[in-house]
């Protein structure tokens, strides 16, 4: 994963244009079956309109003595993202306005955008622009903003249920590991993973600029969505070492939920939950919005705005780990597989059955207590009730839903439970 | 405040009689619409009869040497109300059973009653009591207790909407202050507040005399009240200065309650909550009784019972304070504030509204957080689901309901968010 | 009730056969109407098959030397249950398998049984088996497993009411005191006093063999029970002087619950509550199975599995006091009168009656806090609104529900106060 971040890292992301589909295509040869789409510059889309497509092909701020103060060549974040085109000789004062530092991070290049109200400028380090001397400066811009499309990506990975998984991801950002190339990364390979199990959902995944890329999206499937998405993810931020952040949905009590608390509190129960008013900063504010209402959370490492480097040069290929890619993906893997097997369940017989002559109780009576493992059969029969799904069980008897799925796998094959998805064929209900 | 409460102290209240027509007279100046009604002795009243009419010209105790031990003309409360007319010499052993006195008061002249059994008494400092010598004393009261009515007032201030808010307090205790003349006044001058102020809802002040008087109120409108009230408070003891009490209705769940603790929450949030259980002790009593079931709280400055001048000379215009007054009449605002704006509140577009191009959001992305104003609009933006009134809003994202108004505004205004009463024109629900 | 447990203390119970029988005998001498069921062998029963009925006429371990290690006419404890026949010589290592004790406990006999799987075997305190010197040994078990029957006993005393409370006990532990012949104790002099009293509901007593002894009586009566029975309780481990501790039903939300927490909160407010995931180990696990859900809850002292003596010979009549049964049975006694009497309350004025011409109220008003007892009563009016039974109205005014019925039944006489059982004559729902 690390080394696909590592491709990815140069390009010039931006909402559209040439730095998305380049990235689009790079996924695209990880996942064959993704479909790029375009949206032309100009489409509403609900209270907003898809923006005109950005090029950029170089930019130069000269100082008066002729030396270059930065180059976009150098660093993509040098230039203020949707900077218009500017070819024009101004004295520091008045370039001031068009530059952009972070005194608090006096090393960082800060990430500046200015999508849909025409501006451009120069990002640099704290510590270089003090030392700009006074004197005529050329600022030297040549973009380009014309009409053109927004792109995003899907890979729908169809499951034997119309029950949909939407994962959701972005690729707007320029030259930044954490937030933002650990999102796609890490879902590119969950999407892989997915594609070798054997499957009862369908999973969805987009691949979309944040914000617009989410707004078209939904304009586009809404009532699809709100019809098959059961639960879902926004991933982003999910590349450092950090320690779990959950931000919930807007109530904070769909499925998503449910299993992302679950899998947390399992398998990191010191994560952090954050709070849907105060710390929402991604797509999840889309699609939580009222009259969207799809169930996804976010779960992410070091979260957007709280971690130092965020929205900065800082954050970049260091930042990231192929450690920190990793234990993301594993959760995730977790979060699928209790979405996967999370039917309801029911025992098949009425009282406790008599399993010593099963092999799963031991024939003599010492009136002591049962193993660990015994105990979790004992449970998962006496609170299988029919209304209750295996999550809402695992939770009750409170141990992971995966220790009890080779146990469900034995009794069913008894003819003790039934696991079943009741919703799994019935096109209208979410 | 405090000189209509120096005009109405000296009358000599009690449950019925010219103390109380008085009192409605002056009440009748401040709000000329005030409708005084009578109901007549022996009307049957629920559980209970209107009892007959009391009046009192003078009373005077007078000890074995002649000298006047106590005498009505220099305290109302020197004699127990509703006493029946005696004329007789008694030596003291005879007379202590008809002596009032509280030991733990000294300087005290307890008030005390006896509306629905015939007695008669005097009541006293203990001091006093104790320098009573044996011998021969004339007790003599010249009162009356005939046929005549019950009086009590109200004032309806129409709005829009025939949903109403119900104001109660009462004007039966003679010459006590914040138990009840706090009541009487902070309600006059909440009403005169009302009707300077646009109105959605109507508002239903009552001045009544206490149990037997909202008895009676209850039983001639209680359809009414049942179909039109969604909210009200029972109001006494709001004159001192001690910290606000919240006695909450039965069940502590009504708008009512929501109202009393959000605002107290935000403007008081070291008041005391109460509990209906133990506590309650005014008009609260008849008005949440089983069957009535109006959503009216009560909320007190030093609560019934629980302050030593309660009931006694004590508590005169001293206790009582112009600052004490006025920070009942602004809570009370505020709860009607509440009321009127609590709308249904929906966002109207789908997704985040742009708010960049309304100049509601900085055009320039630094990736940083957003002010604490701006923060509030989005999460009303983010909440408003159609299924969430604005007082429910305010509380989830908490901030008072009073600092989202204008934010109300400025977002119907661009038709970004609609407020809405839909029981506004329903006759039939409360 | 500690003579009873006396003359029961020798019998040897099992599953099934004569002790059984012998002691479903004399406990009908102490209940006449007592009904003995049987069930043959062989009888399909849920996941189970009644089992062959086991007779044992004695038994003996004989060391090499020829003196007796253990004799079955010693202690009945000595043989584990279900064995069968065996008169072999064997080496002490061959032995080793069909002996069983406790090293954490080298005096006790521990209590083994191997009901549904073929084996023998002898038991023997830890201290004596470390004794046995190699060498041939003689076991001799003169037993036999033959077609019979399965024997229990039901105790149906009627009331006005259809609605049922189910009392479930076991016979089927040889020779031990707490668990289990204070259940059966218990358990028939509960029955003896509901039979003196004047009843509403209807009370069948069951005396069983533990699981497959509830999972026949269910077989046969389920349907009947799940429309009839309201509440019920297993009797088991109520004998000695522990502390009381109260197992919940699998969701803890029954009537049995509401009356075990409200009884026990009032008189043995230090009980520990146990977990009906991690602690059941009663007939509470089929009178709970999915399917069954009859709301049986567990109340006991010193409970299954928790005290030291459990399921050895240490469980003795030492351990079990006259003290300790009698705090057990008027325990049992408070649940049953709280059951009785749990109708709706309702208050059948509008406000709050006139007590003071009832004599249910102090005349003169002085203004102070009325007393305990008249609380009671003001809160037993303000709460009874029609929507509530008696328990949830005492546990609300925070008082036990037996010191209320006085209270109703003044009120009641009065027309103040109606208490109802809607669901009485109701034949179809539980």
């Amino acid at each position: 994963m690390h080394d696909l971040a590592t491709r990815l890292f140069p390009l010039n992301r931006s909402l559209t244009g040439p730095g998305v589909r380049a990235t689009l295509a790079i996924l695209q040869q990880e996942m064959p079956g993704l479909v790029i789409e375009a949206i032309p510059s100009g489409t509403p889309c609900f209270d907003w309109i898809v923006p005109r497509e950005w090029h950029i092909r170089s930019a130069r701020l000269t100082a008066p003595g002729g030396e270059v103060v930065v180059d976009f060549a150098h660093h993509n974040l040098h230039v203020v993202g949707y900077s218009i085109p500017v070819n024009t000789t101004l004295d520091l004062e008045a370039l001031q306005p068009h530059l952009h530092s972070r005194p608090d991070l006096p090393d960082a290049i800060p990430y500046i955008t200015s999508y849909y109200a025409e501006n451009w400028g120069f990002c640099l380090p704290h510590r270089q622009r003090q030392t700009l001397l006074p004197g005529l400066y050329h600022a030297f811009i040549d973009s380009q903003l014309e009409p053109g499309c927004l792109n995003y990506a899907e890979l729908v990975i169809p499951g034997r249920s119309t029950r949909e998984v939407l994962i959701s991801t972005y690729i707007c950002h320029p030259s930044m590991a954490n937030n933002e190339l650990s999102g796609p990364v890490v879902a590119t390979y969950l999407a892989k993973w997915v594609m070798q199990q054997p499957r009862r959902l369908t999973y969805r995944f987009v691949f979309i600029p944040e914000t617009i890329g989410s707004l078209c999206y939904l304009q586009r499937h809404l009532p699809h969505l709100k019809n098959r998405v059961v639960a879902g993810f926004n991933i982003t931020c999910v590349g450092d070492e950090g320690e779990f952040n959950y931000l919930p949905t807007r109530h904070g009590q769909t499925l998503s939920d449910r299993v992302a608390r679950h899998v947390l509190g399992q398998v990191a129960p010191g994560y952090h939950r954050k709070d849907f008013r105060w710390h929402r900063g991604s797509d999840e504010r889309q699609y939580n919005a009222p009259g969207i209402d799809l169930p996804i959370a976010t779960i992410t490492r070091s979260i957007f705005h709280e971690y130092a480097e965020y929205h900065t040069s800082l954050d970049d290929l260091t930042l990231v780990t192929q450690n920190g890619l990793s234990g993301s993906l594993e959760l995730y893997r977790l979060f699928l597989t209790c979405l996967e097997h999370n039917g309801m369940v029911q025992t098949m017989v009425l009282g406790e059955p008599q399993l010593g002559r099963r092999g799963l109780y031991p024939n003599l009576s010492r009136g002591g207590k049962v193993g660990e493992e015994l105990d979790m059969l004992l449970n998962l029969l006496a609170y299988a009730d029919g209304k209750t799904d295996l999550l809402a069980l695992a939770e009750q008897i409170e141990v992971p839903l995966w220790s009890l799925l080779p146990i469900c796998d034995t009794l069913i094959r008894q003819g003790l439970l039934a696991l079943s998805f009741p919703d799994d064929d019935n096109p209208a209900t979410a």
